[in-house]
């Protein structure tokens, strides 16, 4: 027997009393949100007979997924940030906002403040020097005309070889992964980094337990991150996801997209300086026409560190 | 210009793809409760057209919530928990449960394992003596037909003159002012206590922070909070609010209810053995018979501690 009481004008009076909507101070905007919030989840409670012992241990996952600051980790693994993606491209398309680099998810794991190099720069810090395999990623950036964007700033960030981030790992050095590269006369950006792996959820952490409690697995395929901005152009944040990889096109976090693959070649013939076997991706981006000011930054999303 | 995506195959397909639909391992139930929340989190950005600076803010929200541990105070502050009471209500009605003392919410604050005494307990530590009032707490717990009920566990715990409680508050000592007291032969239970002040958010907490936007306060009335049960009975978990108080049907948890409130004497007769003012409070409980073994069992809310 389902029984059902939110739709009662006692109840529907009560959220509205509980959303602020019974005094003049506070925010509007945020007592039409949280109004919202209150109908959909008493509604979804009720349709599915959520029990007692159900809501309380989703407040306790609520609790430990924020102790473990993984709510934006778990937001990407459920697919909603690539949800959020896939809408403003349909804003975009009916906007007439189209062509250029596709946008993919940025996942929570950018740090502001990143050092700042000209057209090239060497992104590791050597400690993994002899284990990682060097990778010489270089490419341009174009405007929608196709003309090169110099003085365009490529913010790049990705993981170590263990597939974990500086700054979130504290065994890794300070920005080691992490640098902004401004590009040249040529729109060009030049990095010497070393092949990412794969990022995995930490398994003893909420979002793996959520994924697992799913049947699904908590892995993304190598890649690496971009946030690429200049004045007139709209900031793009995108991310190249490497060839070859496992999960590829099984990325837990939905942000693999056509257009967004790299082709990673591997090379063995000391044409680099670099002994032994190396590798090379080359990747070009297409800016989109910044249509005012406010199009030309990155969303306001609380990051850690700020520039 | 609101653009709507979420209704189509291809999203529907991709949400049952993220829920785990497409694998057969893992939690059908939690599968549907997470396809559901997808649907609904989708349907509420694009019905409100949340901006992604707006769901970012949400996002980290959350996070700072759960690093504070305030999940299930948020919940109650929102009236959510209040809404699961009067649910169960309209459910034990259609199911003929009625009668017997109001249930209300049990709030973030019990810890398992507080001292047991038999018929009587002095439950604060005397760290307040000569700033609390002295507060004499008896009544006693009855059945569905009125007969008392001997060997009830009463399970009591409730705030210093601060309006803080221990565990939660490292400044008190192990348990104080949480105890459990059986009832004697007649069915009562007796505790000398203090008169409890208020309870209020922290006022740098995400809680507060949500209440202030929403135009509200966070206080509550002073109360005692109370898991009661015994063997063939129903668990009842409620509260004591007491009368006189500034926010006593102005709760931001919505817990005080008709028959909840417990009228506070304040005396200074010297009749108790204490000098001065002192309190007086008399409050019986009658109890549902318990339908099933699980009925006599409070839920399996995660709390603080285990029995």
């Amino acid at each position: 027997m389902t029984v059902k009481i939110s739709h009662t004008d006692a109840i529907q009076a009560f959220f509205k009393e509980a959303a602020g909507f019974g005094n003049d101070n506070g925010k509007p905007r945020l007592k039409s949100i949280i109004l919202r919030v209150l109908q959909d989840s008493a509604k979804l409670i009720e349709d599915l007979d959520i029990s007692e012992d159900e809501f309380w241990k989703a407040v306790d996952y609520l609790n430990r997924l924020g102790g473990r600051s993984e709510a934006g980790l778990l937001v990407a693994g459920l697919g909603i940030e690539h949800f959020l993606d896939l809408l403003h491209d349909v804003k975009d398309q009916q906007a007439g906002l189209t062509g250029g680099t596709p946008r993919t998810i940025e996942g929570p794991l950018y740090v502001a403040g990143a050092p700042i190099f000209e057209g090239e720069a060497r992104m590791d810090d050597g400690s993994e020097d002899g284990v990682g395999t060097v990778l010489f990623l270089e490419g341009r950036v174009f405007d929608a005309h196709g003309k090169p964007v110099p003085g365009a700033t490529v913010d790049l960030w990705q993981a170590n070889t263990k597939g974990t981030y500086s700054f979130f790992d504290p065994g890794q050095s300070e920005y080691n992964l992490r640098r902004r590269i401004m590009t040249d006369s040529e729109g060009r950006y030049r990095a010497r980094s070393i092949v990412p792996s794969g990022y995995g959820c930490d398994p003893q952490g909420p979002t793996q337990e959520c994924l697992d409690q799913l049947g699904r697995h908590g892995q993304r395929p190598a890649h690496v991150h971009f946030f690429i901005s200049a004045p007139g152009q709209r900031h793009l944040t995108t991310q190249i996801n490497l060839s070859g990889e496992k999960y590829l096109w099984d990325d837990f976090a939905y942000a693999t997209r056509d257009g967004l693959v790299g082709e990673v070649v591997f090379r063995e013939d000391g044409a680099r300086g670099v002994p032994g076997r190396y590798a090379e991706m080359s990747f070009d981006f297409q800016l989109q026409q910044a249509v005012d000011l406010a199009a030309e930054q990155r969303s306001h999303r609380p990051r850690a560190l700020q520039d």
